[in-house]
């Protein structure tokens, strides 16, 4: 920093396409910290050094900081970049921030520059110490890159193609920078696996009305693929070659980007003789709307993923107390039963398989360190999902490993009835995910409980199992402008946290639907397509009313007929107790 | 338009100060449309003349505008400026468009700016065709200034000052400029009448750490306050002086504004060497938490106009199917009543009584052309409120003048059972209006129902009757940041519409308090403070569950208790039936 003469450098946790997973390669955070989380930002100045992350990782960030001279800062409110405010404050005029452009956003840069610039401190967005200091860096991911076929796809790679070109029409843009690799890999129906969890590879696109651009390492394309690539005109170039090809963007020409996830580098890379357009990108707005095609292949891996987690819990059951179950042992038998069902091609995120105070930490991830054997007793919260051709899924559920206390049914009741009632809400088109948001917290504000993350995510398919535009939040992030459309999944997770004790959630994904139309418009609604039971041992149905009993009772009915078919007949037993009414 | 060389005319519909309630100096729309309503906007071009406004006004627009050759454009989303989408979409490259930039905020002429100007349309902003053709205009308001005692308002001028020089202090603002005539008004605890239904008086102010600015007309001052003016240190000067001093800002000072109230001019008026911060007023956040004295008030000016309601539904009920009633002659009556009661000074806006089909129109106001006399039939829609030096009152009561029909009973209650259970919620402090209030919306949307307008404003403290900072909206319009706080008093008002038919709407204001804390945070709720009962016989209790029945019948035993004391013994058993339990 001294060499650079710089007074802060700023670290984010992305990489230059700003996904949520990263590959080894850019995991300079965890490689300076040892924080392993999905979301942070580290500062460091001469005098402090701090990793900033939000209230899903404050235990896990305080365990993994232990001893490293990096201090916890707590977001007051997720995923937004309080940092700056910090910086602003600990520097003074005539100061430097610096961090490398590449791994930075642009519009996060801005939103640094309109914050510090205002004091008089000053920017170099090219400074790599990581690059420098790195010495045993891990290299880019070479994953081979594969056909999804049409049959799971339900659109060809030309369809997409125009139906892009139509948006830009629209809009008016010539071109359509594309950065964030799921909608790269959508877009062409091509998937590898350079990314843990999600099917990505590392490239950039360029699509205009005329020349169609795929930036992508030439080894990672058989010959067959580059073929088919190049006779639907696409032209196939060296990943970096992008800049190459910005700078030489005709003056004058529209391109639409997002400024979420175009880097700094490439956003400078495009000539200021040419209009930026901004907003999310086409593909994002496309995709997230499954086609017909793909939600009959979600209800099929809903059913696939359903047969798993009953394999599952029977399996939990019956060997729990006898043999040794760990929640390390338990992530990856519950991997084994889905590795069974068809099209399985691992699991969508790291299994939270959290046992009793685990279970406080949202995202916990167990390791060999803090990996904890499962007794017949307490509380064990699991969260997981598979990647499949033909479908991802995102599904948690939460069981009693004996009888439950008061407080346990109590809190599981109150967090359920938000699955619930988010799930039965009906809603005019043109309704943004955080109008809808409370119906999924009443209950728990209503007896002073809350939890401090969103309650729903989009979910792609046989993409990222976190993947927008639209989200069902309190409306602190995400892009505000968003309408829950059918053919959207998102996930419906409200939970509960007791720190040192356990944690609750029932997570289901929800399909939007079409409900009815009347004289005051179109109405909406969810169907919830994840098939698992729900452990009734934790319900107090006291505490719910008659609408939400007659739910939890068809919802149960629903899971059991089904996935009975394809079940033994000591499996089906099992489960017509599990999901008889209550 | 063509003299200067404009292809587009655009009258907004607001005043130098960007207030709700407009002089008749400058209701350049109603002299060049007629149309009456508060919120539009007038686009003229060579082929097209069309008045926008919102959903609220749609059936009066199309009523007033017949026949003037103005079309009315209906707004797709209330409060967005979207005939800048049509001047950029019906003009070309090189055209101008043109408007008066006194009475255009900044924040609505940077929009135009970014929209426009991407398409090489010019902006003229110094164009007052209004003023040049409009022969027999009203002058300028001219009231008299009084003294707003600190009996009522619980702070004396130098403590407002006081805590706005703080919050200053704290944003790192040297000065604040006041546009908002309400901001005005209530940082001086002075009030005047130069606005219908808001006692105000036209002026600027702007307050440094040192000085203290005033811009009125000397003459609306009595020497009394000239002299306690200046005896706290308060310059007073001519009311447009204001540009020579905001000329005069030295160079580097920080000056805080909002670009919602700042005209063109005024805005124009400040040196580039002077820094702009921007923001809602600190006058703004800091009145809309009403202080402990305000909070005694608001609860007794409750009392008083519950009283002058109950003494008017009893005066309708014996009276109607007698005497000739009209909706014109229920508001004089109602504002007689109300003009009984201790420190009334007016209504706080133009009462909206409609009968039957007019009720469908949200914010019908009867006059001489459309008044209608009510019959013992059908649906009476009362919307009203009272300015008293003790407080500001917003109230809607919705009553059958016969035995309602099954549907209208079922419209009432499903409309109703939002207004409760907005006023029952419980939420954490942070949350913001637009995340609760789907909790008015779900009984309705549930059967297919909605709304076209947001469901709560804040209310001012003898000031106007709708004022922010807070609002329990959709998210479409308002400041996305500004949380619920307790000592906000906001309208809780869902409602039905039937075109042609009826129109249905229970409104209370509600008192955001502390709820309790818990290890998850503090929690906030509601308190109803408007005291009038609810017509029972339009209720069908079967629509409703435990928990708003009990609500229900609570509020009306409260209703009883607190107003009984002050009422004659017949007034007494008539309340008594009204408000007995269901």
């Amino acid at each position: 920093m001294k060499k650079h003469q710089i007074d802060a450098y700023m670290v984010p946790i992305t990489d230059p396409h700003i996904g949520e997973y990263v590959p080894d390669h850019w995991k300079c955070i965890e490689w300076l910290t040892g924080f392993s989380g999905s979301a942070g930002t580290v500062v460091v100045t001469a005098g402090f050094a701090g990793l900033w992350t939000d209230s899903r990782y404050f235990i896990q960030a305080d365990d993994q900081l232990k001893g490293t001279g990096f201090h916890l800062v707590r977001l007051t409110i997720p995923h937004t970049p309080e940092y700056i405010d910090w910086i602003s404050e600990n520097l003074t005029s005539g100061n430097t921030v610096g961090y490398n452009g590449k791994v930075v956003p642009i519009g996060l840069h801005r939103k640094m520059c309109s914050t510090v610039e205002l004091k008089g401190i000053k920017i170099n967005i090219e400074i790599d110490l990581i690059g420098t200091l790195w010495k045993d860096r891990p290299s880019l991911p070479e994953s081979k890159i594969f056909e999804h076929q049409v049959k799971f796809a339900g659109l060809t790679r030309k369809e997409k193609i125009n139906n892009i070109r139509k948006k830009m029409v629209v809009n008016g843009s010539d071109f359509q920078l594309l950065t964030a690799l799921d909608d790269i890999a959508w877009t062409f129906n091509l998937r590898a696996s350079d990314i843990k969890y999600s099917p990505l590879f590392i490239s950039y696109s360029l699509i205009g009305q005329q020349d169609i651009f795929l930036f992508v390492k030439r080894e990672k394309l058989s010959d067959g693929i580059l073929n088919e690539l190049t006779d639907h005109g696409i032209t196939v170039l060296p990943y970096l070659k992008i800049s190459d090809i910005l700078s030489e963007i005709p003056s004058g020409s529209k391109i639409y980007l997002s400024p979420g996830t175009v880097n700094c580098w490439l956003y400078d890379s495009i000539p200021d003789t040419a209009a930026k357009l901004e907003g999310i990108s086409f593909p994002a707005f496309l995709k997230a709307v499954k086609n017909k095609i793909e939600i009959g292949h979600i209800r099929n891996v809903m059913m696939k993923d359903g047969i798993a987690l009953t394999r599952f819990f029977i399996w939990l059951e019956k060997t729990i107390g006898k043999d040794r179950i760990s929640e390390v042992s338990s992530s990856q038998k519950l991997e084994s039963f889905r590795a069974k069902q068809e099209y399985f091609m691992g699991p969508s995120f790291a299994t939270i398989a959290a046992y009793e105070a685990h279970g406080a930490s949202p995202h916990y991830e167990p390791t060999a360190e803090s990996d904890v054997e499962l007794r017949p007793e307490g509380i064990f919260l699991l969260d997981s999902g598979g990647q499949y051709l033909d479908g991802t899924t995102d599904v948690t559920r939460t069981v009693a490993l004996s009888k439950p206390s008061p407080k346990q049914k109590s809190d599981f009741t109150l967090a359920l009835k938000g699955t619930i009632n988010l799930a039965m809400a009906e809603f005019p088109l043109g309704t943004k995910g955080y109008q809808i948001e409370v119906l999924a917290r009443k209950a728990l504000w209503d007896n002073g409980l809350n939890y401090g993350h969103g309650t729903g995510h989009g979910v792609g398919f046989f993409l990222n199992v976190h993947e927008g535009p639209q989200t069902i939040g309190t409306g602190a992030s995400g892009n505000l402008n968003v309408i829950i459309e059918p053919g959207m999944l998102t996930a419906d997770e409200p939970a509960i946290y007791r720190e040192g004790e356990y944690g609750i959630r029932t997570e289901n994904l929800i399909l939007c639907v079409h409900a009815k139309e009347t004289e005051y418009g179109k109405f909406l609604r969810f169907e919830t397509v994840t098939l698992c039971f729900i452990d009734t041992s934790l319900v107090d149905k006291a505490l719910m009313n008659e609408v939400e009993i007659q739910w939890f009772n068809d919802y149960h009915q629903m899971v059991y007929d089904q996935l009975s078919p394809f079940l033994e007949s000591t499996e089906n037993e099992w489960l017509r107790e599990k999901t008889k009414s209550i």
